[in-house]
């Protein structure tokens, strides 16, 4: 039983300017999928604060899914907050999610998530929009618990 | 109306031996697709001049399109450069480029060109053969001008 | 003719506690395509001695194929000390050997192989598994020469 964290990064909804929508979709998709979901929270798009909360969660869960702050606008630094915090990538999961998002929305190609690992915990940052966020995570899904039980010692090869 | 900056990085092209095909249809594209182009410079696969090139221009326009430099061989430079002035990567631009040219020609894989954030303009590298050029610039035009209003301060979700 | 070097990055391989079955599928598909294949290593996932086999075959063949450590566990560093010895990346060419592996494999999306140039020399990586190397390596084999070619100093355009 592998165990997420949901982080929305959004400063209009941690002003509770704009409803979190994205967050709650993404729990759910998780929990369809057998993830325990033992927490999920709202930040604002503060590269610091976004990069405390993933080193506080990396030691409390298995995976951290963000949501928003992965567009090309002034203010998006979630992948770099990710990257500031992570020591290796898995570029071939943005990839996916990119290739499948573009069939609905040529704009998911903008989408500038990325997928890294930090100690056990793997962390994936997913576009803002609800749908965005739904349609990268189920394009990965099915692939990271493999990636889950590589990072906590079940190696392949041996 | 978004403007634009063509710059053809090629030694032979900056010598005049051979004669620059490939910025004089980037233009083209481009014009053909509403953008406003304000200047065409010819220069050489020197990494601080196109550094420089690139620092001056992103002051002037909304986005500055490459062409040439993005191979493997030694004098290729341009991506280089332009990871050296740009604070964001836009991966999923490239990814769509090269997979588009691919269709045409497997070569396009070799294609080290990025796409990159410095302020508010976006850095485009394309690769330096016309049709490889024009191919790629084909292949993400369309997305373009999302990426050059988010840069310009207009927000997707608030 | 282009000469090759095969290493395959193994800790059990190292020890002799598995059979090396990658290395040598990964020789033959180099010499069905025309590479003549200079030496074949195996050696212990260990970042500064694979750094240290990589800078000094980089000396002595076109072509560095390295098969293994490309995946999320902890143990797995091929990618990163083949980042640690090169000065340019061919992101396009990870890129297609995912494409390609992921039709027969989903789980090829993992796969963190990475392709740099060091000097003239090419360094690519594979995964581990003898069927994810050679679909990977005949993924992408067609273009390598090609791009050997630019790195011996053949240019394209001039």
């Amino acid at each position: 039983m592998h165990t997420a964290a949901v982080l929305t990064v959004s400063d209009s909804c941690s002003r509770g300017d704009r409803e979190d929508r994205s967050g709650p979709a993404t729990v759910e998709v998780l929990r369809q999928h057998g993830f325990v979901v033992a927490s999920h929270e709202i930040i604002p798009d503060d590269q610091p604060a976004i990069e405390e909360q993933l080193i506080r969660l990396s030691d409390q869960v298995n995976l951290i899914v963000t949501t928003g702050g992965t567009g090309v606008a002034d203010g998006d630094v979630t992948p770099e907050a990710t990257c500031g915090v992570c020591s290796k990538f898995i570029d071939g999961i943005p990839e996916k999610m990119r290739a499948a998002g573009s069939e609905e929305n040529p704009l998911a190609f903008l989408s500038r998530g990325v997928c890294g690992v930090r100690g056990r915990t793997l962390i994936l940052n997913l576009p803002g929009s609800p749908s965005g966020a739904v349609d990268s995570l189920q394009a990965v899904i099915d692939i990271l618990p493999h990636a889950l039980e590589l990072l906590s010692g079940k190696t392949q090869h041996e």
